[in-house]
């Protein structure tokens, strides 16, 4: 069994992992940490999760989850984790970075819209979490930097198609919707019940932090430089997130080959499902499942492809998908833990 | 005092027009029609509205609504309108018919969406109700056509742009969410409370009925035809209905230049606001209004302007701007009976 | 027209004082308080009601309040007003408070669940401001304690059968659910949207401090101490509380008298409404409005009465009570802009 | 391996029991019936299950699901079991109905709010499936009556107050909150989004016709007679039943005798938790579980216990306890296939 930690253990993506580890069957909890709630048992932060484990909080102690674990999830918000993970790399474990610390490639994208990085080197030798594309690479990484929500839903669906030149690199559009667990659980008058129920609304039109990230990675893949318009919404909802993407198809390209492109990409990738025209994702399909589902429809009179893409944001869009990594980092089935059947509703 | 009826009163645009008229100073509510609630108090019908009106529900009759009142709202399913509103006219009626009937100018337009329409005649005397675009024909109007809740949104920020020349009318796509009361009252899985809560989801996407309209409208303002990528979506909210627009603009054209289009376009208009940068729309915001609040984003790296529209889509999508059409159509103040302000929360 | 300011304006009850009295025909709203917002326009806190006041808020000074105004609301947490009251009071200035600062006759209730009490002299000369059970003592009140939002909602139906001896006084159980909106705006993970939205749970089981409250003034109209059973609960949504109490009858005492009592004791009274048996009330149809309504079901089996009272927690049950006390406390008539219909959904 | 059918597969609680059975270890589902969906697959009604079951739904045959299954789950409404489960069990298949129709012992009870009966003789046969009560004859029923929803939540933790002789039979008072999925998948204007979502009201009070099924149960464990007051409401949530339930002690018996005797009847059955004072229940924390949660406050100065038990009415309340039911019919531990941990939000 390896022996896991959770480094904030008592966030929402580091409770959901605490949930999905605690049903892993080659795993075993071994540490998890707060800052918030040391000394408390985990299940009573959680009550939901009662019995789950029988974790309290620790104070983070680089010593002690190096003592007691193996493999380590860093949950904490990004600027944490680069002073934490040299000693753990150094100490030779590996970890699974959940926040924005080690996404990127060019530390010069990350200051500009984060702040000064003071582990350069490690971020060269991080691998980005993007499962399904990156699984090559992660097998062997040691850090692996978890991609953010926005970007899983919007970049699995697209990577193929600029890989096989179909899509217009310069047409890309994303207009993503997200529930409100993806903003956490700090107090903020944004996520203040009587304010976000039955309201909606876009925010940090085009400044989202996101925005370079998707665009980093479309453009290695594109081989070119890439700028998207990028523009994120606030759901009156607890999970889900779904992208609608407007792409132009490249001349010669036809909205079929956009549909055989992606089912030949995923074909070996059981999260990734590619969904018949008549049954549209929707967000309450991926609802605590590892999924990513993806819908197509040609707007053959603008020679426009609209591509619609449902993830659950604390899962495939956090948690699930640093599991999914950890079970590639592992060698182990990548699906394993991960395969419970959601809700009917 | 002008003597009002309201045809199909018992749907979510019927009872939301009984709320709106019930305090208008300068009319009288005197009949109102209901197939499926005939000779209930329409007060039990929606209980909440108690008091409101003491009028029963009966069932259509052109005789009697001729007797009765002078103006008609027509709250019915489309294809019923265009059976009914030829006599009502013809007896010297003033009608607002909020279905699709009288939207259109070209009938084949309406008919390969819709179905055989049976009073083409009319289609070309009815003046369609986007009314701060179309105020000066609503005054001397007989019928008006009143628009779609997704048309209304998305042309009320485009028309202008358009007639000044500053976007690409091919660039156009619209990214649309709806609260659930635009669905109607008519049972349907669709708005069952378990299939609909806590789920989001694109539909009809490219072939909702309501593109067509926003394209016919579009094409007579830009002077040629015009086609736009429109994709509906469903949130788990009752009212509130916000269309993110991109566009591309013309050579030439900064995002300033739009700002100032809009605001000088709807200076005389009180029910559309254009917001600050810093305080984007939220349908909370407009929640039991008649305004539509326009937000603006510029997209510098992409030369794509990021629009962002609200409104409560039984008001202005609906009930309030069939009210604030027939005020202008009775020579009021195009306000009267539509000011009270909203909830705050 | 009467000069009116609000101290702590931008809370949901202040904003919802403001709501109400900009559309009210006999008053002038000339200065909102804030510590948190001082300098900031009103309608930048709260867009909803952009345009609705042209008033910035200020920090809280009793000599600008004094210069300016005639009549105020204080909408601050307790312990603050009875700071700030007396000054009020002495100038002359007539005062509803919406805190529980006033709430009480016996010093020594408020203190055993508040805190020490600066200014006891002046509980004596507040008047409780449940309108329709005070409303005479309230038209010569200088001084009036708004109840709060559960004592509404239950004194309102068990107020008439105590004074008329049917019920029994020991066996009174108040089950009551509220709205989210009653928790304020102040930022606490209760209220975060995720702990809360899908959720349902009762929280401080007799031992709210809402108790001692209702309990006194049970008390004063049974002649002699009442204790109950009062178990609030917390509903996933935004307004609206529902009350569902359990009374056992009197000997010779039956289901009709209990109805024949309220109807006659609230017949002049029109924002209490006693519902018919098929049409039980629902928070949706006294949402948005001053009403309480009640509904009764008598249990013959068990001999107990079963009564539904349901309010807006922040308008019957804070703000919309506030005005009609200032009606009534001006001689004017109680229902004066509190009259505008609901949404019908 | 157990071969299973579930006859009524695509309501909620049919669709509940395809997903907590395709994750059981010791059964494989070989037959799904429905009529309104007859040849379609299964995962194409429910898109949330995809690939959880190859199955399509096929029209009830007696002769097809005893030639496939051997044990089957009615999950059809009340009327319709009695026809089909005779002949099921006359060929020796265990079923587990999930409808009223073998809940009573007395068919005159059942005839007084149902309709009349056609298989009294297998009345007396059934089993009530309260699995924590009657498990030592659950282990060798052939016939399994699953209780109501609201039924599970009230007689869990009053049966052994009652047996202990620790409460007043006659004061016992349930107060009881459902979310809406207890209302089935059928359409209706209750169901409707708009018409609850925002909403929180009573029905059916004293009238639910699970009163009698309560009252049947509570009697045989207290002796004599037993009659409640017992008043349903609608929470505008999908998931989740609290029922708050007020009785008075006996003399002699204080709020520590009530904890000790549940935690003490209880011990040995992991799925009802009584849950510490200062962690009172919440739907949240059962949701997804077969968990009955209990909290416990005594109310000192009525004399009054204060009981709160929450339950997933779709699991504990339905098909959880189906499960857990057959569980103990097949000699299996009772907690097979019903441990996966929530959500934590």
């Amino acid at each position: 069994m390896i022996r896991v930690g959770i480094v904030g253990a008592t966030g929402y993506t580091g409770a959901e992992l605490v949930r999905l580890l605690s049903v892993h069957p080659e795993i075993e909890l071994k540490a998890l940490t707060s800052r918030q709630y040391e000394g408390v048992r985990f299940d009573t932060v959680y009550p939901a999760l009662a019995g789950v484990t029988d974790l309290s909080c620790e104070a983070f102690s680089a010593d002690d989850v190096c003592n007691k674990t193996d493999f380590v999830f860093m949950a904490l918000p990004h600027s944490l984790p680069m002073l934490y993970i040299p000693e753990l790399i150094s100490r030779g474990k590996k970890v699974v970075d959940l926040s924005a610390d080690f996404r990127f490639n060019d530390p010069a994208i990350y200051e500009s819209v984060y702040q000064p990085h003071s582990a350069k080197d490690l971020m060269k030798v991080a691998v980005y979490g993007l499962s399904e594309v990156y699984s090559a690479s992660i097998t062997s990484a040691t850090l692996v930097g978890n991609p953010g929500c926005y970007p899983t839903s919007i970049l699995l669906p697209l990577i193929p198609l600029l890989r096989n030149n179909l899509i217009d690199p310069n047409s890309i559009i994303a207009d993503s919707k997200s529930g409100v667990s993806g903003a956490g659980r700090s107090l903020s008058l944004t996520t203040h019940f009587c304010e976000v129920n039955e309201s909606f609304k876009a925010y940090k039109i085009t400044t989202h932090r996101h925005t370079p990230e998707i665009e980093e990675v479309l453009s290695e893949h594109a081989g070119k430089p890439i700028s998207i318009s990028f523009v994120p919404h606030l759901l009156p909802m607890t999970r889900g997130m779904l992208s609608t993407i407007y792409v132009n198809l490249n001349k010669n390209v036809n909205g079929k080959n956009v549909g055989e492109c992606l089912i030949s990409f995923f074909a070996n990738h059981p999260f990734v499902r590619i969904r018949p025209e008549d049954q549209p994702p929707d967000t309450l399909y991926v609802r605590g499942t590892n999924y990513c589902d993806i819908g197509l429809k040609m707007d053959e009179r603008n020679n426009r492809m609209i591509i619609v893409s449902t993830i659950d944001n604390l899962i495939k869009g956090a948690s699930g998908q640093a599991v999914q990594n950890m079970n590639i980092m592992l060698g182990l089935d990548e699906t394993t833990g991960l395969t419970n059947p959601p809700f009917p509703i």
